[in-house]
């Protein structure tokens, strides 16, 4: 008789975002006449850029015709596509990643519940508190995280590393010793970042004590500020503790388009083994290359053009980002984030539990956001708004939750 | 120190296919001259059909327009493409599988690969021998397979059926019981297929001792005879013992464009757990969606344009199978398959093993298949030519293997 991975039993309630989208349905039933303005789930809403349309378009008229038609891609990724990410995103900004260290996916969010495959169930693993909830969730489905307790809303073998308003949103260095430190610069959800130096700190404590760090920069392209890293390759050493996410989702309107990359470096070893190695063997067994038309859309990101439609995207976003940190400020809020990153968080009233927020702020404002506390324990009583909404919608809402 | 998954050491020598891409590499850059004719990796070369290729022109238009964009899929597809693929591939065939029992994916290589994820790994897996190598290395990955013997090249936990001559390339049922069943007809490299009859004794035998079928139906667009099944859920019961992996890589030449589905019935269940509900969860987890564009070009598929112009591509193509089948068996080799699948299986000649035939056939014919015993030890001293070429180079290459 099979028996089933009984790990994922223990994971508790359903996955966040399903559970704001039931929640949001249910009220939508109910209340037909209402119009509703969703700031919860970071999904962008521009349209994809000229340059990257007519790159899809010149794409798909190769695939319908013999001489230019393409079948199953290279494993790893297109060498056109691999090359612009090393450039664009590494070699330019003086990181040393070359293009046979960047494999290419169908998204980030693919790739950081995938990643932990290549280590040993037994490793303890390090997470931000509040934290982006796929770095948990596939930890507990491979049986890496002890036991939930349902009071403190925690997992045994997990180290937490809490984030809150005292350590400015960027964690410690952990007490227990991690094996995998899962790290988000810009981060989602606070919004916050950290400084090189900072950064520099981590990659030296992960080389000492022979951690990884996965570390996740799918939100590089919102940083504004000097001295802020928008890989972690900037630091000295990284390259021999450190795997990093990159995403095309929130740089170039990619969420339903689906495209991401992973960084292993090829020195990057534990115990004489190649992480590089591992992950092309994983790579090559259970996956099959992004489509060909999406990874030419990949290529149109960096290209002079689809650079500037998507400079002004960005800054589009991060209008909305100022709308929504200004004005939660005037009205008394404190609020953080939404300088480097498309996210804004800010704490909940008078002491009410996130999620009272969220069912408060849907019924009172009709605004949907997403509940701190859904991120992690040390979420509770923040909240997040997110950048992505249309300008108008998003002077909507603030508009309306100031009158609440 | 981060400790690696040592499951991957376990793994033999490299993916068969990376294997294949280096030696022909190298025999191609000592013989710049030679025009290689590749009938080995099974992939598509005709051109996308105009219904398709016209489906992602409108949905790239779509999505550069601020009105008709898209971010996020719904995690397990768009009920446009659920709907689509349950109609015609299910329900058309009396086969009683609704919308949101079907899960789209990005190809049935991940599918057939993340299954096995929902599953204990204490579960003992039976894979037909040969097999493609997929289903066996991602459960060695996973530690559910034992240790392995470098003479028998067998793993001591898996449950091997051989499929041979003698059993006309369908598989017994094995004499030890496993907990989870892969099977895949057409079968990928046989060619061979079963009649209902003997797919409904998998059934029944499934049920009665509580495993799970893992049926892979990527091919049954080739199927050409009656009472060869088309989906597993022809037979009475599968609903409660069968997931089923659909592909789109060979009915719709989607090798680089990746799209796929995975049925699992909401009735099978395995101790009070909903396989269908592990899977949900899986899919939410660590999975965000087909690109919208890609599933439009699905739903393509199913169009009545669509529908005409791939029985076209597939024609085409099992036209090719007739000239390696009858062209291998009027030069004297013992061949089957390519009746009801692109595949054909050839014995190699005068006891040669099948490594040595691919050695042979590339520098005496320079004709690249793939060697049987790649797929398993029962398919040592057979070889696997596929009909995916161009007609023009199929009849070129059995004229050289003629030669030979």
């Amino acid at each position: 008789m099979v028996q089933i991975n009984d790990n994922y039993l223990k994971l508790p309630g359903s996955y966040l975002f399903s559970m704001i989208g039931q929640k949001v349905s249910t009220y939508a039933e109910a209340n037909p006449d209402k119009k509703l303005i969703r700031l919860g789930i970071g999904d962008v809403t521009l349209p994809l850029v000229p340059a990257i349309t007519s790159a899809l378009e010149k794409a798909v008229v190769e695939m319908g015709q013999e001489r230019t038609f393409r079948g199953y891609a290279p494993d790893l990724g297109y060498a056109f596509l691999r090359t612009a990410i090393a450039k664009h995103d590494f070699q330019d900004r003086g990181c040393d990643i070359s293009a046979d260290e960047v494999f290419v996916s169908d998204g980030a969010k693919c790739d950081s519940g995938n990643i932990q495959e290549i280590f040993s169930v037994d490793n303890k693993i390090a997470v931000c508190d509040p934290v982006y909830p796929v770095y948990v969730d596939t930890n507990v489905m491979a049986g890496r995280t002890g036991t939930y307790d349902v009071t403190s809303e925690t997992w045994s073998d997990v180290i937490y590393m809490p984030c809150t308003k005292e350590n400015n949103f960027a964690p410690e260095l952990p007490k227990k010793t991690p094996d995998m430190i899962y790290l988000c610069f810009p981060n989602n959800p606070t919004g916050s970042t950290i400084h090189k130096a900072m950064l520099q700190t981590w990659v030296d404590y992960a080389n000492q004590v022979g951690a990884i760090i996965i570390y996740d920069a799918a939100y590089e392209a919102y940083i504004s500020e000097k001295d802020v890293p928008h890989s972690i390759y900037e630091c000295e050493g990284a390259k021999t503790c450190a795997i990093e996410l990159r995403s095309f989702s929130k740089n170039a309107g990619f969420t339903g388009v689906r495209l991401g990359a992973t960084i292993v470096p090829k020195e990057l070893e534990r115990g004489g083994v190649s992480l590089h190695a591992l992950w092309a063997r994983r790579h090559g067994t259970k996956y099959n290359g992004a489509p060909y038309i999406i990874q030419r859309a990949g290529e149109a990101v960096y290209s002079e053009a689809g650079k500037a439609q998507l400079k002004e995207q960005i800054a589009y976003y991060m209008k909305n980002a100022k709308v929504i940190r200004d004005g939660l400020a005037s009205a008394g809020y404190t609020v953080s984030g939404g300088i480097n990153a498309p996210y804004i968080w800010m704490k909940t009233p008078e002491g009410m539990s996130s999620w009272a927020f969220f069912d408060y702020l849907l019924e009172e404002a009709n605004v949907v956001g997403t509940p701190g506390s859904g991120f992690g324990p040390s979420g509770e009583g923040y909240f997040r708004l997110t950048a992505f909404g249309s300008y108008e919608n998003t002077v909507a809402a603030i508009g309306r939750i100031k009158k609440m």
